[in-house]
């Protein structure tokens, strides 16, 4: 028998076989059959962005029509090796895709808009309903896909009179509030039956826990309207009172830059568009150049000039800095989350270009840490401590505060708006399942409040009188993007990375003689993170031992051989040995060839 | 020409010749040529823990004899996948090992013991100082080490009257102090030139900021000591003020039980030993009965029955669970940092054997978070917030502190052990920096104060005069324990192992005849993690045809054939047309045999 072509399509099933027995892989279940939407009912299916914080998407649905909000990415971990970004799951939309009348956009970050590239086709292109700020965010993301057909943009201002009739019974409203980018929007999309209000991200400027005015301005619409269901942001619900105001960490900042004996330069998330805009004016304050560095945050900044959001006629070329004194400068650069090669880290490992870190230099890392950044921001600052630069975080001072409302937030903003049903979304199950309470606190009663999961379909029935869940469930499995690929996550796939990165691959490659049965010659080992090969040898050679006698033990003799008898005998063997010898298991592939 | 056996070693060379141009690998430099020890100067090698939070160990040398403080692991992460954990380098005391004298223990957690096993034999088997909790502990984990000559401890007191004479020069004492496992204990070696003092880790128990009188009478020996240079945990500086004490976690966690309406189960490290006595006193008290779930509480409660350190004839199995009414049940569990199979990630999953999670059940999440376990624990909590279950965490009531005094904390403690010298150790190097930066503000002058790395190679000289920092350092290159190997880490091996995990690998197997330089058949394709290959038949087809004509393109008409080059352009070409048609850089390995 000669092997053919198909080798290592078999060599895949028997290893999928193998591995069946240690973790079981559980059976796809059939997609639900999902009832059609009946009359006077309202369904609302979140696609992401509930069980996770990220790829945030919403389906609303009434009669013949959906609006999608949102249409975010996720960022990926050491759990999802490989994976660039994970997608929400859109089949429900996508089957539905005559009915999509259009995208609203609650505003310019990549957990609302990272989405679009890849599944604004399989949304039938509809058009985007978005402020000005986001639309520049989705339009500079776009060039980098040049094939994608363009976009529908229809711009829409908070300060609109009159609503967007997007169907004869659905019209959208923006109203504005406050996150951490420029056009930050809450949603408001009017049924028959009351307002659907979408808070988008959300926090509340405030003083001391006492909500700015403006932001009691911003929510008095909702006295006189007639909300059916709120859905809000729950990411900062574990945290209690109120975050220190952005008004609060500018003000020390603007301290610091004025003291500062040398060069500030100042880390923080391209994202934090509002807080930019303050350290150019306070760049102007004190007669500062700005340098800016990093690549997402050059391109941010070309949006703050395009749109004239705050002077910027002081920002000077990097290479440029050493024509200023030090006191004269002011740089603004991405890198506080311990990025391997963005400006700050290149700075503190010493490899950037034009700047030297020096003991007059202030640094001030005015973000928090993202959960799974931990090692590397301590590498960062590991780093930036071995220079003598005087560095500033949010641990010691209050350089940073977050746009997601903490708990008294939260709380301030249910009572702004007067609500029939509520929907906690953006965050982990556990936060949403810890808003719910703080909802039934407040006086929502329990049958008024659900709590999603992806995919979750939730329909408004009997005119808006009750809340229900259905038991059946939009299709929610992890969509991933993965290089030019976009499609169902692979678990054995997944569970392979994992297995390599841990224990390596060893491939065996053996000639056996048709006629005879033995080897050729002695076989060979291919392997890669295993173990350290040059220091190995003792090692291989046993190994190459034990497969010659665990295919000749199997072939010498049998007419015709059975190769594949031959393949199990050396995955078995050299299996046993390997771990015997070093505790580990790699994943084995013989290729035993005929001649 | 026909491949050799020595084919995997051919491929190696080439793939690293390859990446090497993408990320260059710096040559190691020749070690450093170490002085010898001038008489009448003390060296201080720290050898782990001061570049980390993990494998504490120091080296304290004088005249003919060296003293070893600690001997512990660091555990890894994605940073180093498949490797164990990481080992402090011996080499400088492996290479001095007749003038070993002890291994003197500050107190039983694995980053202070955990490296014992795989290295006592290094460092020539010397008597280990220990207090008898150390011992124990030690002594557990030895246990899976049957092949290991048996220990040689010494147990010691800390009240002791008289110090232990190591040398004649050098003399030991163990002082107490607090921590959070029974009998940790700091350190003092008499010199001829006054004491060197190690706290080991520490904290110091106070009623909002005042510290406990057990506290002042533990450090009051210093006032009449001659301390030469101090060494202290930095692990905590970066949090202000001191920690909620100890004290006033046991009653919040007290009232919690007693108000419980069923079941309490609290999830804590089992290395967090003397809370865990306190529990059983609170079962006592209410008369609850005590389950004990996880393999090293388990461990640790056998210590507690061991030395009879709290009553624990109330424990029952967890099969007897379902005997008593569930307000008679306190359950104390390990997995608060949501490891995979712990037994509170399996009642979180509804696959724990004898406990299904229920309405009336309190769930105390009684630690913090380590950096690192953040997505491990809010898959944790999303999993227990599925349940009706009370949860309660550290972020909402006050049920956890740190065994890491704060910053308040370390400074006290300054004040408490006056000294000549100061050294911070135990933490990363900003941690270290910003410890010294207090010992500044605290009065020592910054010619007395060095931050070290792991390998710096410290001397007091001038009889107790001066502290310099010698060019020189001893070896530090991480020891990494991998199934049953330890020794230098390979960047080689990891890296291959990133780069599998993220975009797999591609063996190709093509038979060539040596006549004619024709493939025999069409090539066999291996690969995992790359793509997934059932859904990939097209792109497979294709490759293989590529590699066809990328070998014949080479090899027909060419005598002898030169394998090499066929390979090169099997590797250049596949991997070109691979990242053209999947933007993924699988690593690539041709097998081109001849027949």
């Amino acid at each position: 028998m000669i092997p053919t072509q198909n080798n290592f399509k078999r060599g895949l099933r028997h290893k999928s076989m193998r591995r069946r027995a240690d973790n079981v892989i559980q059976p796809k279940k059939a997609p639900d059959i999902i009832p059609p939407l009946a009359p006077e009912t309202i369904r609302i299916v979140p696609l992401g962005g509930v069980e996770e914080v990220g790829r945030n998407m919403t389906a609303i649905e009434y009669g013949n029509d959906i609006i999608v909000v949102d249409c975010g990415i996720q960022f990926t971990d050491a759990e999802t090796p490989g994976v660039d970004f994970i997608l929400p799951n859109t089949k429900y939309l996508e089957e539905r895709v005559s009915k999509i009348r259009a995208l609203v956009i609650t505003h310019g970050h990549l957990d609302h808009i990272g989405g679009i590239p890849y599944l604004i086709t399989r949304l039938g292109n509809p058009p985007i309903y978005t402020r000005e700020f986001g639309s520049l965010m989705i339009k500079k993301r776009q060039e980098e896909f040049p094939h994608l057909a363009p976009l529908n943009f229809k711009i829409v201002a908070t300060d609109d009179k009159a609503a967007v009739a997007l169907t004869p019974d659905l019209k959208l409203r923006f109203f504005g509030l406050t996150h951490s980018i420029p056009d930050s929007t809450g949603i408001i999309i009017e049924t028959p039956f009351g307002d659907i209000v979408n808070t988008g991200d959300v926090r509340v400027e405030n003083e001391n826990g006492v909500p700015a005015a403006k932001e009691v301005a911003q929510y008095s619409i909702f006295k006189n309207r007639n909300t059916l269901l709120l859905t809000m942001d729950s990411t900062g619900i574990e945290k209690p009172g109120f975050s220190p105001s952005e008004d609060h960490i500018l003000k020390t900042i603007d301290r610091i830059v004025a003291e500062a004996p040398g060069r500030v330069i100042i880390a923080t998330f391209a994202s934090q568009v509002e807080r930019i805009i303050e350290f150019f004016k306070t760049a102007k304050r004190y007669g500062k150049k700005v340098v800016i560095e990093g690549r997402s945050m050059k391109n941010n900044v070309d949006m703050i000039k395009l749109l004239n959001l705050t002077e910027t006629d002081h920002v000077i070329p990097v290479d440029d800095i050493e024509k200023y004194p030090g006191n004269k400068i002011l740089m603004i650069a991405t890198g506080g989350q311990g990025e391997e090669f963005s400006a700050l880290m290149r700075m503190s490992n010493k490899s950037h270009k034009f700047v030297k870190l020096m003991r007059t230099d202030t640094i001030i890392l005015s973000s928090s840490i993202i959960p799974g950044n931990e090692k590397a921001i301590a590498k960062l600052k590991d780093n930036l401590f071995r220079h003598d630069s005087k560095i500033i975080t949010y641990l010691d001072t209050d350089v940073h505060t977050s746009g997601h409302g903490k708990r008294g937030e939260l709380e301030w903003i249910h009572k702004q708006i007067p609500h029939h049903f509520f929907m906690p979304v953006h965050g982990h199950h556990y936060m949403l399942k810890q808003h719910a309470e703080l909802a039934y606190l407040l006086g929502d009663p329990r049958e008024n409040v659900i709590v999603p999961d992806n995919g979750s379909i939730i329909e408004i029935r009997d005119k808006g009188q009750t809340l229900v869940r259905l038991p059946e469930r939009a299709p929610s499995d992890d969509v991933v993007v993965e290089g030019f690929s976009v499609g169902d996550i692979s678990e054995v796939l997944i569970r392979d990375r994992k297995m390599l990165a841990d224990e390596g691959f060893v491939v065996v490659v053996a000639m056996v003689h048709n006629k005879t049965g033995r080897l050729k010659k002695s076989p060979d080992i291919i392997s890669r993170g295993f173990v350290y090969l040059r220091e190995s040898q003792e090692l291989l050679s046993e190994v190459r031992h034990i497969i010659k006698n665990s295919i000749e033990g199997i072939t010498v003799g049998m007419n015709p051989i059975n190769f594949d008898y031959a393949k199990n005998a050396v995955n078995e063997d050299v299996a046993r040995f390997l771990f015997q010898k070093t505790a580990k298991k790699p994943i084995i592939i013989p290729v035993i060839l005929s001649v």
